[in-house]
């Protein structure tokens, strides 16, 4: 099978976009990824998205960006694995080319979630849990992710602030990235004045919604010898349902999807300059840090205050602010992440460039991980 | 790249199943097929779905299904194209096994839209069509087929009963099925009686919305050369509106997929044996049959006036109640297609048994004709 490259990046600015539709911010990112790559057909598109049945009274997203991005024709379908949709898409379209079955294949995520009345959103987003089982209690995402949280610090002995510098690196980064959704720093005051959100989540251990679209265009890498390169590629699956998990603090999927993706690109954790991680919680950047190889158990939030998650750090995350700042446009952020992730690789990454990148992982996890994609790019 | 068989089939039957939840649904449909191919371990599993969000709270259905389906770990993602969700399942898996990447798949598809108050499903299957040109106006999903209907009727000289054979036959058919939702044989007295429901589509000319799954077993087809073989595989799209369309009366996608399978086939219709194309209504089954080269523009009607769709006629289709006797749980549909394609050709149909088949083609066609998912499929 032959390597896939990453000829063309587009994407729009995460945002509420009042003034923008669903399939206007696909065909935003789409129309920059196919200028970005000079092409102008394709043989297939593969979007994720992950609320638009509930939230835009929309299904049918494949064929709606087709149509809509002048591609009348082409094969196309969406995909779903909640907040990890744009990481599967990826993956298809990955699949697809290094069959040798297409020659060029747009994979875009999409999302519009904010021109809704609450609970509207709340409870679109909770679909990505167990319904029968965790959602009928009337837990919602942040709910969940605070037993989770919760359950960490009463483990490993810590303390809400000590989670500070997750969102400390994020804002610092995303005020450095016109597209993200938070563009000012914030303090570690600031954090600790975060409010409660479901305890012990606070207003800063949590990513915003937003609405967003990030496209990428894939081509066989022989025809771009110059393009970031895809070297490993994963997709795991977990237990839908957190109280069913072996562990609730350690992310399998994480650990399988990742441990392919390595041994895919024959490296280990210390050759990745920078890991764009699913910081949709601060806790869920610390179980992904742990379950991939970059820290020890429970010791990822000390990685975190030792600042080797920040730019001059041993593992840059959230380079571009991350889920935090840039924001999590759900269905979305797994293809944000990897844009991001080539733009670093190119040197595009204007002030939120990081030094040195030549080796990038970006991981995109579904509910609380019940799906996480791994890809691994290199340039 | 290599040919895929389809080594497991599994089934549920199509039915209001107020005692099943939806992944009760799928795992049993998943573990038929699994005990079906004597196959213990899958690397990946495809699930199509169209409205679970939406009607039964629950997203990550890839996950979902893995997890209770004792596949923990496994690679999984939904894919959706509304009511061609399916079809577009099996074209996932068919690449991922033709591609050399996966040794055995599962693809499943599963839909449960009974147990909800009135307008839910109706609305839920809107969201198939164009939101904000379509949705937007009040249509529903029947009364968007009731203008191409009428059309269709329009220009080519037909009355309401001219369309009572698709009926009769997929009922007759159905009869022969204990899977199907509709038992009974119907005849042309009873199609006529038929309620209005958006005015020219009548009670028979629409399916019935139902529960169930299907899933089937792929392999590549050198590890079971007795098995049914895809000889065809493609999907193709066309604009989301009705109203865009370059001509409503032929479904583009169909004349594009179908050509393009029947080219991997190396045949032309006259090759098919049978047809389960998308009879979603009566109109859509005539457009179908015309699309793809089994009738000239406008003759299908006289076609099945003929009795040329009958089992002893020259293009039997819903040879086991088709969408309309069947029933059409909708994100599951494709693959009851093609679940019975296989049956058909391993001559374990039973009463609904079409003699000599050797080439079934099937056709899942997703909103008004804007993602179409042809296969063909050989013994």
């Amino acid at each position: 099978m032959r390597e896939v490259a990453i000829l063309g990046v587009g994407q729009t600015a995460v945002r509420e976009h009042w003034d923008v539709s669903l399939r206007q911010l696909a065909v935003a990112a789409g129309q920059a990824a196919l200028a970005d790559a000079d092409v102008r057909r394709v043989d297939a598109i593969y979007v994720g998205n992950m609320t638009s049945g509930n939230l835009n009274e929309q299904h049918h997203l494949g064929a709606l960006v087709a149509d809509h991005l002048g591609q009348r024709g082409v094969e196309a379908v969406k995909l779903e694995a909640a907040c990890g949709s744009a990481g599967s898409a990826m993956r298809q379209g990955i699949m697809a080319i290094a069959s040798g079955q297409m020659e060029a294949v747009l994979v875009l995520g999409v999302e519009k979630m904010t021109e809704t009345v609450f609970p509207e959103t709340t409870s679109a987003l909770v679909t990505a849990a167990d319904a029968d089982y965790e959602g009928v209690h009337g837990i919602t995402f942040v709910s969940l992710n605070a037993l989770i949280m919760r359950r960490y610090m009463h483990e490993y002995g810590y303390e809400r602030g000590d989670f500070a510098p997750f969102a400390l690196n994020a804002h610092a980064n995303g005020a450095k990235n016109p597209h993200a959704f938070f563009r000012e720093p914030i303090t570690q005051n600031i954090y600790e004045k975060g409010r409660v959100v479901a305890d012990p989540i606070t207003l800063f251990d949590a990513s915003p919604i937003g609405d967003g679209a990030a496209a990428l265009l894939l081509v066989p890498a022989e025809k771009a010898p110059q393009a970031a390169r895809v070297v490993g590629s994963a997709v795991a699956t977990d237990t839908l349902a957190v109280h069913d998990r072996e562990d609730m603090l350690w992310l399998k999927a994480a650990e399988i999807s990742a441990r392919r993706a390595y041994a895919q690109a024959g490296i280990g954790p210390e050759a990745i300059d920078l890991f764009e991680l699913h910081d949709a919680f601060s806790v869920m950047a610390a179980l992904s840090l742990e379950s991939c190889g970059f820290a020890d158990r429970g010791q990822a939030v000390r990685l975190a205050q030792a600042r080797e998650i920040f730019p001059d750090g041993r593992v840059p995350i959230a380079t571009m602010g991350g889920l935090k700042a840039r924001g999590h446009p759900v269905g979305a952020t797994g293809l944000y992440q990897i844009a991001e992730a080539v733009l670093q690789l190119r040197g595009d990454a204007g002030p939120a460039q990081i030094d040195g990148v030549r080796t990038a992982m970006t991981q995109n996890i579904g509910g609380s991980g019940a799906t996480i994609a791994t890809h691994i790019l290199r340039r």
